[in-house]
């Protein structure tokens, strides 16, 4: 079926470098008619996008492990979408694919963008579009290979992961879990520490906001921490520092506690807990094990499927315009699970 | 020969615990009679004292890697000595030995402070009682094992070592260019620069006192930092994280700058560098290679022997009563190279 003449894009784009948290003004919107696809190009509606922590980096100006999006360009988003139109062999019109199709209702993807916005089929009989962004999707990536390849879990030792009740913690706590770590989870708010307990299955949760934190980690890791996922950083990593076990593996995933930051950083005080423990620090990025997203999505898909590992979306339906206000909730601590906003008028 | 009845130790003992640098008031000096050695024990004439940053941990209350030294007890010490007396079969009169000593002119040693004490008879033939203490002892051994096995250097990498004129920072570099590696050494002060260069053979070295740290690294390492053996910590850290190459580890093995610290330790505020990088940030300890000392002091001291590898040792002569000001030349930034301080009286 030919792509209708009268196709319209809707796109935010990055008009300005946010300072602090993303205030309304550094965002623009525009409308621009999508053309037939060149050879070797795709036109993808977009279905879903995932929203990240990891976009407020991408915000900002500096070398970092991405390019930052430049100024006046679409937003980069990861999406799970629908080939409307294809000239490259590899894709069909009406497939299911995923990749950073970018924060707008259409994309046209050229040979070389497409390669770099990392498109590829998915299969929608192993999960939802939101699940695709979720435990089958970077977040589910992350984890696996943060919490195996850094991490280097082996059973019986203790697992305690920050930012428990978020799109990679669920699914790191969840997975050590099967690997038969004890698990214990970091979250903000009783609600997400009981959602962590009751429906993630995690041995118990803490509740950074409690005050008590050093304190509730020595009852609930009596032994000490020998894996220690950090998504958030801060005053929250400095405290687990204290109760690390001899050759403890820290897995630096994130730090939303300081993406807005607009002081300095803070660094972890607690660092020489590192020498006296003989433990490790590592920094992972989950786009150097993409040759390997399939080994995860099909272990992963196997535990979604045996009701072992539970997807926990927060989804929010609307329009390209929602996006910026949807960020918002992923730095005020209120969502629960991996925030997906699902555009209207797609099919599902 | 049986011991002189008479036989009295000097010893320095610690009297309380310093806040900041170990002020006069933290010592007591006593004079105790040494009997004969029990059933399976020693009686050892100290001959060289070392004199390390550590030490300034040990004088601390609080779980370390190591017990901290109690109030009233003889300062511990790593030292060389001769054995006066012995009732062991594993020594006898005569056999020079390595150990922790302690601060005192004479150790006597009962089976079970013999153990713990690290006892080990030490060939004479290999270096002098202060190479015992320096390339052949601790900070030999640390520098061996902490740049092999956790730095893991591959040839035609990039080292950077700060310290690079300190006991540790010296093996390390020389060991790095011995393995094939571009060594940069970090120093304060023209003078331990010079002689980092000149005299230890680095491929270059960065005065960290310039004021332009980050600047001069990037200059000496334009293809990024792949290990960075950290022993001073602080803004020195810092600033070398910022430099990091892709996959690069960071070897955790003091923090000088920090040991005298009476507010909080400084946390290495761009340690979000480890994500971007993928790099690792690892502690270690140099006592968990205790039965490996054997096959790094035959590598090093053949690397002695064949001119490769030199061995510098700011030795002080004195009596035990020396040790108090002799060890703060550690934490002025003056002394170059390894500080021992031998014991006037002792036969070399």
């Amino acid at each position: 079926m030919p792509l209708p003449s009268d196709l319209i894009s809707h796109q935010v784009r990055l008009a300005a470098r946010p300072v602090g948290l993303p205030t309304d003004d550094v965002w623009r919107y525009t409308d621009e008619p999508v053309g037939a696809p060149d050879e070797g190009g795709l036109v993808v509606r977009v279905e879903a996008l995932s929203l990240d922590p990891a976009m407020r980096g991408w915000m900002n100006e500096g070398k970092s492990y991405i390019a930052p999006v430049g100024i006046g360009d679409v937003m980069r988003a990861g999406a799970v979408g629908r080939v409307l139109a294809s000239r490259h062999p590899g894709f069909a019109e009406g497939d299911w694919v995923a990749g950073a199709l970018g924060v707008q209702t259409v994309a046209r993807l050229d040979a070389r963008t497409l390669a770099s916005a990392g498109m590829h089929r998915i299969d929608p009989s192993l999960g939802t579009p939101a699940q695709w962004l979720n435990v089958l999707g970077m977040p589910g990536m992350t984890a696996y290979f943060g919490l195996k390849e850094v991490g280097q879990p082996r059973a019986g030792e203790t697992l305690v992961v920050s930012g428990a009740a978020g799109a990679v913690g669920q699914t790191v706590g969840q997975l050590g879990r099967i690997l038969g770590l004890r698990v214990v989870g970091i979250a903000g708010g009783e609600a997400k520490c009981r959602f962590v307990v009751d429906e993630l299955g995690f041995d118990a949760c803490v509740d950074y906001k409690g005050g008590a934190l050093k304190e509730d980690l020595r009852a609930h890791c009596p032994q000490g921490i020998d894996i220690y996922f950090d998504n958030v950083g801060g005053d929250v990593l400095d405290t687990v520092l204290t109760r690390l076990a001899r050759k403890a593996r820290v897995v630096i995933c994130g730090a939303i506690s300081q993406y807005n930051a607009t002081s300095a950083v803070a660094g972890p005080k607690n660092y020489l807990s590192l020498l006296v423990n003989r433990a490790r620090m590592e920094g992972m990025v989950v786009f150097d094990y993409a040759d390997r997203y399939g080994e995860a999505v099909a272990e992963l898909a196997g535990y979604l499927k045996d009701g072992r590992l539970r997807s926990r979306e927060d989804v929010v339906r609307g329009s390209v315009r929602d996006f910026p206000r949807t960020l918002l909730k992923l730095f005020s601590g209120e969502n629960l699970g991996k925030l997906v906003l699902e555009l209207d008028g797609a099919a599902a």
